[in-house]
């Protein structure tokens, strides 16, 4: 009965640049932000307290106005929506949204459009899920198979994926789902860890946080790499030297390299045998992953976080261009969009290890992560999902990480939802431009780097 | 020395959806909008006027807006500069503008924050023309091969091709420049339209713009299919008791089908024998518009309205997807992204035949082609180009079509610029949403479609 009464979007931009954070060969100054839409109804939860729908996409900094607008212009044609009628048929919710044909224009399927239609889906999910008084992973696993592919988009896909088939592989998990809740319940979803390895974090900084990841019992480590070779080695020499060969090291160029280039970038790097190679060239170059793929065996090739929509994912496995798919949860348009990932990735036998970091994307994997494992693929096998020690503090139901005794792993996230309401102080403090930080801010409404410098070529 | 002094960003709506000029199976109800940058300078041109650029890309209606205010966010940083140093490394010019690592996250390179890089480098390429008082095809041609191969994005492309390649490309047309020149201004660049066949239109209107095509000289027509097979049947039918075998016939279904789906559609067609099957599916499908094309030859399969960057053509090229590269003047990122897809067509050998149609892409087509023919492939073999007879009158330097005897082609443009100049009359009536046109319009601020009618699930 509750329906949607109004929607807000919020620009908040968190100074990440400041302390290098997040900084990488490609991005070297990203203040780390979220397009954040809230859907407020008329209901109440469980608690009494009012029901609303919070989700988001991440972006890192200028430019998240221009998501925020277009989330805006896509989710003002939600209110009056009633709750449980969107909850019992999410794939309209789905088509609704992402049919307007003067808006598709602008993709299609990607860029700006698509980041805000997944902070808007996003939302959506978040609030049938708090309407259900489930954590989201838990009101997808609890879905029929038929339930699921219904929500799913599997248009453009049939060449590679049918309906028929996408039920077959849901169908084969369903026995097992409760055993699987159940582990995950006591272990954890396996976790790895990047905050050791921004680049412009000195040698002194990579390996006390090396030492602090061995510690906390991570299993896998990651490096950015890209900028300068002999860097590189000298920051892999280090890393192996506090991780040992018993964990796993992987690197990521962040699209730095040509393929040619890549090639031979990893191969000079070959000898710390990092596990995956990530982003080692242009998002969009399918056949470039696949070239670098074959000529880097064994080293896997990792790429997904910039992949924007299942029909690159689609080719991506087609051409067997990539070992481990890293879906984003706000570049993809939300589960209706990350179901045929999945199912696309248990079709051609490639583990998702999700993208994670960025502001709340971490909270939101964990989500899928589960849903993987217990609905879709039923395996954990080179599994392991990004975790990055930054900015939960500003989330009301932050993820945990801890270590149970098999390796460091998020904990089975329990409260309603897709974990990504921001605190109100954080949206105070950090909208932008006018929120307390950014008004006394070096550069007041230009970010923490002025344009000019960060651009100049 | 004159120097950028200010830039205006304009959100243009003309209201098509009305007649259903533009209507396909995929985008029933555009109304063609231009993103409009204007770089205003305290020069003058040689007639004494003020010397300002004009570029703009392309859009269908809402969301026009947020490329607007993308681009004004781009080409805000070019005020300062200097009109002749940017003409003498537009290259330069180029990086500035696309290097901003937190616009780039949206992309990268593709979507919004790609159409309104377009619209900026348009502009700006615009002004460099007038500034040199050329129309821009000949600014161009003027070049070297060396200063063509500068201005060029070749980041990601040289795993198939180098710069040496390039080099070597341009090389080899060198001494044929000015006889292909003369020839093109005797007989003009080859055309064929489209403006006869929009999915709204009816039989008769159908039957007599296709009568219309044939008297004006047409050897191409193409039609829009993809909504209904039978309506398909009977509009080919119709299309060619009109226009004969003599004349080729193209269709074009805007990426309505999935790969299995286009090829059972196609073979259906193919007793009407098209000259090429446009967008058979989604944009992005490089490998199934590969699988299309293997199983409908020898119909063609064409494409690149919607390929968002030059990483997608290099690979639908490397996967010998199509037959026809229609790259777009709108989404590309302008003419230092255009001459890297020209340089790939070259050297992989598939005829460019550019989209157009829209606002002003007709205009900008135009100069692409004729760079393409007299610097780059030096072939007419299987281009041609499109055009579609609707919104000209906006225009201060429209484009012309005739036929001086060897069919219907585009006049080569003599007037200085990318030809993309608004009248400033047409800006103030159809300036959305407060221009004269859209303030007493059915649906005020909505444009002619309500959003809730456009995407009723």
């Amino acid at each position: 009965m509750p329906q949607i009464t109004a929607v807000t979007v919020e620009d908040v931009r968190f100074p990440t640049s400041l302390t290098g954070d997040g900084s990488d060969a490609m991005n070297k100054d990203g203040d780390y932000s979220a397009a954040y839409v809230v859907l407020h109804t008329d209901g109440t939860d469980t608690t009494g307290a009012p029901l609303a729908g919070h989700g988001l996409t991440f972006t890192i900094g200028r430019g998240n106005d221009i998501v925020a607008a277009a989330a805006a212009q896509q989710a003002a044609h939600l209110v009056g929506w009633d709750i449980d009628e969107m909850a019992a048929d999410m794939g309209r919710v789905y088509r609704f949204l992402s049919s307007d044909s003067q808006l598709r224009w602008l993709g299609p399927e990607k860029g700006v459009v698509h980041l805000s239609l997944a902070a808007v889906l996003n939302a959506s999910w978040d609030l049938v899920a708090r309407r259900a008084s489930k954590p989201l992973w838990q009101l997808l696993t609890d879905m029929t198979p038929e339930q699921l592919v219904d929500i799913a988009d599997l248009r453009y896909l049939s060449d590679a994926l049918t309906r028929d088939e996408a039920l077959e592989i849901l169908q084969a998990q369903e026995a097992g789902k409760a055993g699987r809740v159940a582990e995950l319940a006591r272990r954890g979803y396996p976790a790895y860890t990047t905050s050791a390895g921004w680049l412009n974090y000195d040698d002194d900084k990579l390996r006390r946080l090396c030492q602090e990841a061995v510690d906390a019992g991570y299993g896998y480590v990651k490096l950015k790499v890209g900028a300068d070779l002999d860097d590189d080695i000298r920051r892999c020499t280090i890393a192996r030297e506090i991780i040992g060969y018993e964990r796993e090291l992987m690197i990521d160029a962040n699209q730095v390299w040509d393929v040619g280039q890549a090639i031979e970038w990893v191969r000079e790097l070959a000898r710390f045998e990092p596990l995956w190679i990530e982003e080692p060239t242009g998002p969009d170059d399918i056949l470039g992953h696949a070239a670098i793929r074959r000529a880097v065996a064994p080293i896997g090739v990792a790429t997904g976080e910039h992949c924007h929509n299942r029909v690159m994912f689609k080719q991506l496995f087609q051409a067997g261009a990539i070992d481990f798919c890293q879906l984003d949860t706000g570049r993809l348009a939300s589960i209706n969009e990350i179901v045929s990932v999945l199912l696309l990735a248990a079709k051609f036998g490639v583990p998702v290890c999700p993208h994670a970091g960025g502001v709340g994307l971490c909270e939101m994997v964990q989500h899928v992560a589960v849903l993987d494992y217990v609905a879709v693929s039923g395996d954990l096998t080179n599994r392991v999902t990004e975790f990055v020690d930054h900015l939960h503090e500003h989330f009301t139901d932050p993820c945990v990480v801890s270590d149970s005794g098999h390796g460091t792993a998020y904990v089975l996230p329990r409260d309603p939802g897709y974990s990504t309401r921001l605190h109100p102080e954080s949206i105070d403090t950090y909208r932008f431009p006018e929120g307390h930080y950014w008004a006394s801010a070096p550069t007041p409404g230009l970010g923490n780097i002025g344009v000019a410098a960060a651009v100049k070529p």
